[in-house]
């Protein structure tokens, strides 16, 4: 069985939004009992993210991490048409992730106590982000 | 068809730890010829990576790799009700990955010569880690 | 229903090489309408990553990028066995990806507008890099 459906959300600028409901809801629609469950981002200025879920500061932690790491408006970077955020966007979805696959067991989605899953926006403004959630299993 | 299959590992702090033959077990078991075999760990400060295999002075590099792009204590962590570990944990887990997806071919892992399945753990002290493995397939 | 075809590329030393043409090519040939595209490279110096498709200047920058957080013959390393280039090439595969998942949709590979699929060379030299494409649908 499978069960593949497209979600669009819009995005308020650099920062993380929890899209684990969302999810859970393609996986509960699906009626699938025990399989996979990947969910897709099909942008290259955004990403996704499994992240421990009860404290923001986390993310925000994340957040200054990326910026230490690949600053924007680094003289480094040749790519910046769109502005300073242009690069370093890039390079953060690259490091973290444009798919995730988690377990389906019992008709649930099976993270962890502590995982949620996030849309990262990693441009300055906000975009409409589309995210494909596909269901495989029995 | 479809297998799943949680396991447990006891860590014992940071390092890593090998886990393909547990993973090829479960591969062998499920009775599956061609398809694939995804590996979740359910928690934000572990993660699983695919790495040589043969020397271990790689894996020594990449924790202290690590330690130098995210030190333990440093000033930038918000996050630290755990400990000075707390943070570099969750980043360490979000630069790497909670779950990997590995062909089954022949029956079995299809693995590279110089590919090995590690359970990383990011904490200064041990845990027990829960990783689901699920194999899909016919 | 699943399809698994294992591909080989040969690359010219460290930089990137688009293989989305290649990739289509299977999920075309697998007749498979709505699934998931698997794809994986069996080693641990070459690494498969979705990226921005339209400007070259964006994989340059992510050349320079990794070369600056894991520069060749950093006196960190203690794997240096095949030359300066041999720890730096494990660390950028574990921080991309070894294997990626991409939807079917339609009987096409859902990427974005903007995506492509590339194999990283990570290595100084040229090598011969086995990639293993598994879609599953229906």
């Amino acid at each position: 069985m499978i069960l593949q459906e497209t979600l669009a959300f819009d995005t308020r600028g650099r920062g993380t939004r929890g899209i684990t409901t969302e999810i859970a809801d393609v996986v509960s629609a699906s009626g699938i009992s025990t399989g996979l469950c990947h969910i897709f981002v099909h942008h290259t200025s955004a990403s996704l993210m499994l992240c421990e879920n009860a404290d923001p500061t986390v993310r925000a932690d994340l957040e200054r991490f990326m910026q230490r790491i690949a600053p924007d408006g680094d003289p480094l970077w040749q790519h910046d048409m769109e502005g300073p955020d242009d690069m370093p966007a890039h390079i953060r979805t690259v490091l973290t992730d444009a798919g995730l696959t988690v377990p389906v067991t019992s008709g649930r989605l099976g993270l962890g106590t502590w995982q949620g899953i996030y849309l990262w926006e990693h441009r300055t403004h906000g975009h409409r982000r589309r995210v494909t959630v596909t269901v495989q299993g029995e």
